[in-house]
């Protein structure tokens, strides 16, 4: 019989109770114990989870010898500190995302699990979505033809982080849901925003990667938008895809329609030619994603499962993350001294 | 009693029809010609339009001694030498938008026609929308509290033109109408885009506009969208403003929340407070606006109203599309340079 | 060569502008004349179509020898005694829905035509929609299984007629509909509604058809709607489909739904077993459906189409409607009896 | 220090959890027994609440000396024996929603806690939902005008019960909203509907109630819809209400619509006059409406509320469910013999 992987979870906020919930229903794995500095958060876990051994110090639960894996979800300048110090004390590691604030601390972590043989993951959840599931299978099948494009929204209103701006508090979604789809490489980056409330913290951002394989992904992301909108478009040689992650009845729609370059004349002008055509819209699979990320922690560490969001994949996102931020900076630096400027 | 005014159209293609249609419904003007290159165009107008003069060439509209005024609508390269010809003919102009291609030509079409005291005008239908109207109100009575942003989404699937690319195509209405409700400058443009079927004009283009007065206006420009949206969000300090052009329920909404800074504690951290409230939708009047357009026209010729799309207004759209151009063709070289250069 | 039909229109209110537009478009037929009782209208019509002889008595459009065909607009009271007439003088006839206001007028009719070997046919419009073509298409094919039920609402604010109630507004296009898609007999009404302007005239109405085979239709039909809802469910036992025709992105939508009993147990308890699947939404082909009814209307006197709307489905429909106007005025006089007895 | 309501709750199905939860969660009452029949359903319930006296017979918990109240949560038929038990033990009782099978059974039980001095309620939820707080306030504000009509529809695909048909499952919601808005008395009721699954259970009702004070209320109620509607309206002179429970947005929408009689002119026909005017969308308050039900319940106990929710109220409902199922049993057999008689 296969014994039960022992968990212990550091950080008890916004996202920990939804972890320890999951662990918990986990048939393969145990909570066995929680670090959160907040007394009300520890009380609140102990209310919810009887039996659960709770402390204030992160380095407590890394220092328990029944514990074989930590669940790291505190703010992210935490993440590298916490990940190394579990990582060199044997224990098995999952980070939420972004799984570290640079691409040093990233390099150093995944060069460690490797060194000790130990598993990294980060907590890409929306990989384990159904939606996400079926975008996978639906890009992988070659039913869109090459993909050319893809256009994300991703607005709503408050929910400001104070350790993140918005840049890093919500492109990490999409960079790794792109990052799963596709095997390219950026080759540019144009990136702006603008800050309504900080002005060292961006409340939007409107970035394009540019891609090596002529590909183009563009991102609207907002803190101060009076609707939420969460729709990622993919443009396809031959079909396209639209996943609106607020429609209820309809995640998912697939418009066999396309553009094409019907002939090219003497005059070399192109003459396009597009279909409007049906609309194909797939049941998405129900289901709790973060169940999937723990079953899939659990397979990995056993070695049943290749992980598909190892800590190369967090690094990836943070290289992205990092050298936007840096463009971004320059970008806002140069528009205010433009303004400062500006003639009254 | 006022003489009717006598216009001249040039061009029916998609837009000359409906022009004609509205300069004969309007009991102040008359058409009396018609210039169309392509015969079956002409035998289409002189069905629908019974007793309209047509031919083949523009100059000879533009030579008729009873024509008063000229209206354009023909490929955006031909606006300035026929805008031109018909000003130094005496007549008054309105030009479809964009007004023409280059702030130079602008330049010197405003310069001639306040010279030649004659009427100039461009056709920035869109400001005589139910909708613009009422956003124009609701704007101007300070509801929304000082404006922070303006976010537009105006993409659909296909239209092709072949004489401008997306940008010169989509951006004028957006454009024109910012520059109706704000009295701003820009300071900074960010700008960069795509191009699927022709190397030389983008179908998709992603653009920023920086502000003077600490204002942020972004534009997502498709031809490649499978889905038509036309949403234009303006974001207030106070209030915030959605126009979503399809719906036609609520093309308007208003929704009273906002974000602002509630407190500053010792450590210097900002703590937003943001809330989240009502949603007002008023009713926006019906009606062609390009009825508007034309009736605005002959009064302005009249000297009975002062243009709100004159020469002027038409050239401030080129200048931004001009500058615009410029540095989406530089971001275009380098990405393609990148790409060229990205190890396969 | 074919001589070119030559049609009298008789009314020009609502509806006859589109009817002369399309009379005129069709490349089989030709408006010869008018006959409109009000001045304005046939100046009107006078300025659209230049050579249009008018009248204001339609006995002169029906007495015209060069006359083939007559097609009437008018208050539904007037139908039955001007398609008589029109027949009587050799005339094929269209007459707009409902055919007649009564089950006797409408026999009279039918005989009449088929006796003068004259075409009569009424225009049931939706029948020519690409939305009902498609609907039609997915019935017969045996997609949906053995279609359940129907479920109409087309509700709206206000367009108030004055000659006919809520039910002979709007139901005719249900009822046309249905008969179109089944071969079906009516077993049992049940009917009732409100009245909140005028006692004897409903504008709110809910009725129940009860088939032979098994099946139900049900209506929600009403003026006093604050929002207009056109939407239209068939309930197959394979599968389900929803027309919602102010949709223009998906007016049809196919639900790879369906509930099917699964097994019965001992204790004679079903156990249902539903499906919630895949959604498809088949392009619609746009177009103007009276183009399609005048084309149709042209091929049926031409002996080159059986007409899919002739006197005979004008007839069905009157037959449910006068026994449906039994019925309502039946259950709201007892309803009113009621009131006035409740205790106050 | 007033002393903490000890409640037991009989029944641990699909809405047991969330019943033990609200009590648990609340400060002024505790579950302490759990009476469930499968014993699944105790263990799981035994996990969640640790501490928690779980039996399998109801009449133990009813037995328990230290249980002040029973919450009832149990198929609809066994509402009548368990309340009128846990009455007769001097306990509180909160049954939910129908309160119990016949007319006759709640008389008994209103009688027998009125004799004994002890809270007896339904749980009429939604009376405690965001929506419907905000739409009483709108009603008894005067903002619609006399109220003219409500119209619900409230389909969906499955959740098929055993225990009741479509009527008793899904009109009691309505219902017990419309008798919380007015004070009227209904004086007829005309329903109809479909037998799909099985010939003595319809899933898909209509039925129409008529109101003493000219006041009509329409219901769609289905199981068999492939689409879920949660859509209730409320027509008034002034102003008219939608409310759909499924728009995460705009819950509720006031329409500035109405119409009114504008004139009668001497031939006695009414002229209607329309408006379509703005839209406002109040926020809607969030927060589980079961909560409130719980706090409500304990403030009943304890004197300190009057009850919105008590047995009177639940008997109302059950007397129209009644009445309108004699009705639709009538109705659908007359349906099957007119069926049976049809010709083939």
């Amino acid at each position: 019989m296969t014994m039960s992987i022992k968990v212990g979870v550091i950080g008890y906020g916004y996202w920990g109770p939804n972890l320890l919930r999951n662990i918990a229903n986990d048939p393969n794995c145990t909570v066995v114990a929680l670090a959160e500095r907040r007394r009300d958060g520890r009380e609140r876990a102990a209310r919810s989870f009887p039996g659960l051994r709770t402390c204030e110090d992160a380095s407590e639960v890394i220092a328990m010898a029944d514990v074989d894996a930590v669940v790291i979800a505190t703010p992210v300048a935490t993440h590298f500190p916490l990940a190394r110090a579990a990582l060199l004390a044997g224990k098995h590691v999952l980070v939420e995302k972004p799984i570290c604030s640079t691409v040093a601390e990233g390099e150093e972590l995944v060069a460690l699990a490797a060194r000790l043989g130990l598993t990294l993951m980060v907590d890409h959840t929306f990989l384990f979505t159904g939606a996400v599931k079926t975008i996978t299978q639906t890009v992988r099948s070659g039913r869109l033809g090459k993909v050319c494009y893809f256009d994300s929204m991703r607005v709503n209103l408050g929910l400001f982080q104070t350790d993140v701006n918005c840049l890093w508090d919500l492109a990490p979604h999409d960079l790794s849901i792109i990052d799963h789809l596709m095997d390219d490489q950026i080759v540019g980056i144009d990136v702006t925003g603008y800050c309504h409330l900080n002005a060292g913290l961006p409340d939007m951002v409107y970035m394009t990667l540019h891609y090596a394989s002529d590909l183009v992904a563009h991102f609207n992301l907002s803190w101060m938008s009076p609707m939420k909108v969460r729709r990622f478009v993919i443009g396809g040689k031959k079909q396209m895809l639209i996943w609106d992650d607020l429609d209820q009845d309809q995640k998912i729609r697939i418009y066999d329609s396309g553009i094409e370059v019907r002939s090219e004349d003497q005059r070399a002008t192109i003459v396009p030619d597009y279909r409007v055509g049906d609309i194909y819209s797939p049941r998405v699979p129900r289901g709790e994603a973060l169940a999937g990320v723990i079953s899939h922690f659990v397979a990995v560490i056993r070695g049943q499962e290749t992980s598909i969001m190892d800590g190369a994949c967090g690094l990836k996102v943070v290289k992205v993350l990092e050298e936007a931020q840096k463009l971004l900076d320059r970008n806002l630096a140069e528009i205010a001294t433009r303004r400062a400027q500006a003639p009254r």
